[in-house]
């Protein structure tokens, strides 16, 4: 299933909305839309029900807002404070592996302590995007039953706040994190091992993202991995991780199994699917004027070349 | 098809044929049997009859032999001149992504010039393994009408003896490379034209080959790839790129369509599944061993790690 079904379960994201400036080998862009929760939910979006919870500055475009609205996600828990929007500076190597920033201004970030409505309480599923894991303790803390929740982090809460993320570890279903983070996150070198041992610190599954390498599933005792699919001309790798996992908690959100491992394979596949078209422009150009036909054509495609006739 | 059945086509291999002194992260060895040919026809042996064309010296020791022959490989053409084996000394980073080498003694290896037997002359399917592009084209002008044709080579020939190199790629239908090996033949940073700009170089079908991120096919104007099988405890990469080469010919020694993109995907993962078992132990360790039951569950289990159904 691929589409989005009245049957879906509502995801809520809560991570941050920002503007981008990017330089890649293939040009730049000055104060784009970007955002961990910008990336889930454009590509959430094209699953299930997705509403935002997060803050921008009054710099904010309103035609980022009106692409967001225009995509159907839910944007009434976006707020507005005084001040300028999270503002991301940086530009990667020509292979895509590093990222290198330059600026990272948090402005009204900062300030961001998110109270969730009456409505964002009840959402299906929760999606944590990379944001203090204090704060992902407490937005969890005014969840009502949520069936799924996921959560994403990086190095440097790993490194200053590990005992409030280990602690938000035992309540989650998924985990997303890059090769670096699984091997930080566990001091095991090896993935498999670090894999391993991130499902023991409490999610039912660990997906690990490798970039153009693919993304590896480990859970139920398992370990499935993808290839990415080959895009022949990448151009901006920002967000390729959350729309990966948009992609993923998307196809979720329609899964009657969300715990079943060939369920969170296909999950992985969509995720990677998804994926795909971000890297192919800046910012958020793919993603948003993405029809539903393109994307069943590359996930035909991609299961295609990834599919071994036994 | 995984066995070896009376129909296979016969493989002959030409290659080097080494003594291994090898360090890990795991252990060390010293004067390990080792070489392509030995890691290719060891591997292929399981699907198809393979002959080896090789040299050593008089300290190659008689158990070498006898572990080669009773694994059914056809080691007439491995010849015995004065002096010694060829000795390569080196080490791996923990993440066995890097091989550093700390010797490199040719020995009777630097005299070598095959020459085919009759029989050799008429195997149906040729394998160049990595030697000298020069003795590479040699060796192919003096075999009568080989069905296809595989060369592996390496960053040295392609620096040093590129002309003959290129003036070899027209002639063969696949070619093994590694990522950086594919960058320096081509010139371009991209794996994926890489692969694509290879194809214009004369082979039919392209592999490159990635370590523990799996692999890349190149054919019919198609990409596919695939991950590596996930191997726990990996102790010695030495000789998995060939082992992996071994398995893809072997399966395709088998196949009446060898250039059929669906084929080549499918012995991909023959080479996948053969290389994991290389990587489990030192020098041949694993593969001398190893049981076709093994093979197989190994092969279902890896299928079904990598199948998403769609």
């Amino acid at each position: 299933m691929s589409t989005r079904s009245v049957k879906a379960s509502s995801i809520l994201v809560v991570g941050s909305v920002a503007l981008d400036s990017v330089e890649t080998a293939k040009g730049r862009v000055e104060r784009a839309l970007g955002g961990s929760s910008v990336y889930l939910s454009l590509s959430a979006v094209n699953f299930a029900p997705v509403s935002v919870v997060g803050v921008v500055g009054e710099d904010f475009p309103g035609e980022h807002r009106r692409l967001l609205e225009k995509r159907g996600v839910d944007i009434s828990g976006l707020k507005t404070l005084p001040g300028k929007t999270f503002h991301w500076q940086g530009s990667y190597t020509r292979d895509f592996r590093s990222a290198i920033t330059k600026k990272t201004e948090l402005n009204v970030f900062e300030k961001f302590r998110p109270e969730l409505s009456d409505a964002e309480c009840r959402a299906d599923i929760l999606f944590l995007a990379n944001i203090d894991p204090e704060l992902q303790l407490n937005v969890l803390s005014q969840m009502r039953r949520p069936r799924l929740v996921a959560c994403d982090t990086m190095n440097f809460w790993i490194e200053r706040k590990r005992p409030q993320l280990l602690k938000l570890l035992k309540k989650v279903d998924f985990i997303f994190v890059n090769e670096d983070e699984a091997r930080q996150l566990t001091g095991e070198h090896s993935l498999i091992l670090a894999g391993q041992n991130m499902l023991r610190l409490g999610p039912r599954a660990v997906l690990i993202k490798k970039g153009d390498y693919g993304a590896s599933l480990f859970a139920c005792g398992k370990m499935a991995g993808l290839c990415a699919y080959p895009v022949r001309d990448v151009v901006d790798t920002t967000g390729a991780g959350d729309t990966f996992g948009g992609g993923f908690m998307g196809y979720i959100a329609n899964s009657r199994r969300p715990h079943d491992f060939e369920e969170l394979k296909k999950a992985m596949a969509w995720g990677t699917v998804m994926s795909s078209f971000k890297v192919e422009a800046f910012s958020v150009k793919r993603l948003a004027s993405l029809k539903r036909p393109e994307i069943m054509r590359r996930w035909k495609e991609y299961i295609s070349l990834v599919t071994v006739r036994s």
